[in-house]
């Protein structure tokens, strides 16, 4: 399957040049590649100044090109080479001015000298350059020339939703962002994963629930989204998944939904804790991306996040060190087995209950074997402890909880029992 | 009280010769002498054929006689000598054969050469035997002849049933099963401790609830009563125990009811953690014997195990080696008390209400010091204790719990309390 | 603040010396003290013999001396010099008798052989003196004469109330107690504190809750108190505090309710574990003082501890040792601080709201950084904490513990909050 992580490298290597914001031509272009992947996928264009809830959509920010061009005419931090370099929603700027004025609109990392910070400043006017604290330390007093070519005006918020129907009304929600310049983890690896796992829930023959994937700006855009659909998501949706941070190949994480025990919560623990029991466990205390609006009071989602390193929880996060080397084929096909996995469980997650009173008689149907010797019948035995528990008030997911066994490796069995008249869902 | 185990090995080794199976003469034999002890045990004939849930009573078997005689005519394996060298339910042969093919009728434990092992196969026509390992290998090469003269014909599968009414028609219920041939802990440990458990509650002057002992084979027996039982069983039982390996001198060991939380679980584990602090605990998923059809789903009777050492957990399990060597006087007489205890705690557990307001003035009763000095009042503890939590909404078990003193060292308090009037029993 | 320490300590010095039991001339001559510091206190006369609940009030005591006089004229054991010389309630006696007689009288500690233990008799008619057992020990042969001038006689037993009105009907409780002679940690420093405590109480602009304070004799007193407005307190009382031992410089001690999650426990736990995370915490069956009549069943009022070291958990408890250098300024302080936060947690306990869907923007509110960097924001994180939390279902408590800061450093930002519309108070 490193087939599926090379191509998921590759498309994140394809949009990484891109230089994204919350609006802008940047998101429209990602937008436009992903849909060669996902056909069906649909753009939205939300006018500026659009209220959503206690927010306004701002002006449409693109960018041209910035430097900051020495004595010499020497463009010593220049845009062209990394979008990282320039504040994001910078105002435009031409002008000369001395080192002490233009050191007030830099920004760097004392701690990480080698490093571009990666700046923002969506609602409030300003410009800045973000550049190595190395090079920073370096330059030497007098004139230089900034060179801001950027528009901010009434344009749109551009964000896209797939919808893939399924046999119930019921939906998964599966969220990304692709409002990030040029880094890989956060949040590259975010839309890349979700469009595959698109892929392959398009591909299924069939599908239980109704999914209900977006890609949107970070925070405005979740909140955008909400605005217009939080009545129909509240009533439909019964587990989704923010997805971020997804592709580098340190830990695995998880971070809860603020109510903390919902059918998403159950089934990313039910997949975490059989494939990679060493996971990492945050509080929704530690929760930055956006389940804060999917989890807020009054909207509710059943809303969580399987990460691979958590944002803010690696040295190169928010830098130009998070880049194509930190994301790998293994990283992010580690991240999508997961999610995929605890999709399935979730598709899979019906009540059941056993059609007869005691024990069936599982030796006559070769489920179990006819002779009776010590240590027989081990093999037998998750079978007979599933079937203890179909009482038709569990769930499989909460069978294959307690009888600690993946569920997917239940699934078989399950399918057995039903044919055999022995199992049965109920509605 | 050592009379009492040794009352109950004697009976085990009364018992251990008899060749018992899930059906056939020895199990009339075997109930016929524990009769003996209880008068009013019914025996009950249900005919093969008869359909019970999923399952079918099958063909009655007997056996006489069992060998395999090598060419100088020497019976090298003689059922004579244990009946646990044929495999349960063997059909009859009479016949040469060459060792090569007599060798895929054998059964050995590699891992304990000196073991005859225990192996039954009820419900799939085959014959075999069962011998020790080193004698296996030392088998030489040339014709044996093979002796078994069993009968497999419609007939009856047999159990018995006591019922001894109480004040009230809510039942305690304690099974145990009467199918293993010469074996001491499993299983002739459970049907002695049952027969004097019987035996005291018999004679008890007053019984608070009614009590169904049963004594039945394991598995089919327990589908079978069920099946004519259950939905009775349903409606009274409030607490059952499943009475198995309960003989030798090692562990206390418990097995929660699949509910785990009953009246039955509340007792037995009240009674061990005083008792036996160090008892082993068990899942439901270790489960293994008859509490797999009480608490199926739909049956869901409030069934748990107190055991010594578990089925399929010391070495002897399901060999010769399970013999009246490793149950013992001590052994049996620990089990019994932890299960007459456990009933104690059953019929003493009131739900217990203080009838005035405000602690009672002990002191004009006796019942506390009437000088108050540091230190003074310690025996008086458990009493205002018990009382702190007599509101009427917790039994006397629970406030037991929380004040963690055996229920059965707070039985005269209470008796006295009630005297004093100012404890009542709310209906 | 060490100066209300030191106005606590100075007040347990003025009180010390007085000889107080649970009625008498000691019990009025305290409270009016106490009155000096807080003039709407009432004192309330209840006649010996009133019957309350399962008690009756005994005859009022009254001691004017007691000695023990040896054959020089000599008096050896003076209730003069300490007034734990003479056993509570003891009866009056003048006579002469052997040291063999006398030695059944007399009551000492032979592990603390400095220590005058404290001893009482009030519902037994006897005498008795308590002394060093270093004295005892040099008692020599012979006749000594016995002087106790008490009196025990149809009079009263006297408590004091105190009623601070709020906002609304539902009330605070605070109890302490009045009935130990010279002691300091038990016990003057429980009614010092709540003097102290009230002081503020009476003092504050507004009080959401009505403030019931009584000052009382330990077990009769609070018998007889409930005894008159049982019914009205467990209408009203939301959070009650039983204040003992709070005044030596030691541990801090937490003793809960019967029911252990009420309001009073949770304000008493939640500023325990961020001042003093170390703290003992004690079960409820470790009770010794009037939680015993306040949580008895059919009371069942919200009532639990807080104390410094805990009474019989200290050696000077119940001696003469228990004296003005154990209790110290600092202890007193310390524990008079942590019920007045324990006691504003309770007052700021709103169920809150957030106002609008989704985050609210923050950073046009002057609440949040509009530069976006890596790592900023820290200092708004507990704000935006607290309005994911606040739902209109949880309380300002519930939620202070959920994100785990105190309560009371979450005040400013919760008025903030709702100045500017974003946060609301659910009736």
């Amino acid at each position: 399957m490193n087939d599926l992580g090379t191509s998921m490298h590759s498309l994140c290597a394809e949009l990484f040049p891109i230089c994204r914001s919350i609006t802008g031509s940047g998101v429209r272009k990602t937008l436009s590649i992903i849909k060669g992947h996902l056909p069906n996928l649909t753009l939205h264009e939300v006018p500026s100044g659009t209220r959503c809830f206690d927010w306004v959509v701002p002006r449409e920010w693109n960018i041209h090109d910035a430097a900051i061009i020495d004595q010499d005419g020497k463009r010593i931090v220049d845009f062209k080479e990394s979008n990282l370099h320039i504040v994001g929603y910078s105002i435009p700027v031409n002008k000369t001015l001395p080192l002490e004025e233009l050191d007030q609109h830099l920004h760097s990392l004392p701690d990480q000298p080698q490093a571009i910070p990666y700046v923002t400043s969506y609602y409030h006017e300003r410009w800045g350059f973000c550049l190595r604290h190395d090079q920073r330390m370096r330059l030497k007093p007098g004139n230089y020339k900034v060179h801001i070519d950027s528009e901010l005006s009434d344009g749109f918020l551009t964000y896209a939703e797939l919808l893939l129907p399924g046999a119930s009304a019921k939906e998964v929600f599966i969220s990304s962002y692709i409002c990030h310049p040029s880094m890989a983890n956060n949040e590259l690896s975010g839309p890349v994963v979700t469009t595959f796992l698109a892929r392959w829930l398009a591909a299924l023959p069939a599908r239980r629930y109704t999914y209900r994937i977006v890609l949107i700006p970070e925070t405005i855009g979740s909140i955008v989204y909400l605005s217009r659909h939080h009545a129909a998501m509240r009533e439909n949706i019964v587990a989704g998944f923010n997805v971020t941070c997804i592709g580098d190949d340190r830990a695995y994480s998880y971070l809860p939904s603020r109510h903390g025990a919902t059918l998403a919560d159950q089934a990313a623990l039910h997949t975490l804790q059989h494939l990679h029991p060493e996971f990492k466990r945050y509080s929704f205390l530690d929760r930055g991306s956006d389940e804060r609006q999917y989890c807020s009071p009054g909207i509710d989602l059943p809303v969580c996040s399987v990460m691979r390193t958590k944002y803010g929880q690696y040295p190169e996060y928010h830098t130009s060190l998070d880049n194509l080397d930190l994301v790998t084929p293994t990283g992010l096909f580690g991240g999508y087995d997961v999610l995929q996995k605890t999709i399935e469980c979730i598709e899979r997650n019906e009540t059941l209950r056993t059609t007869v009173l005691c024990e069936p008689q599982m030796g006559r149907r070769g489920l179990y074997p006819t002779l009776s010797q010590k240590g027989s019948g081990s093999q037998a035995r998750h079978t007979m402890n599933f079937l203890a528990y179909a009482d038709g008030k569990r769930t499989a997911l909460e069978i294959a909880d307690i009888i600690n066994v993946p569920l997917w490796e239940l699934i078989n069995t399950i399918e057995r029992l039903k044919e055999e008249g022995i199992l049965e869902v109920v509605a």
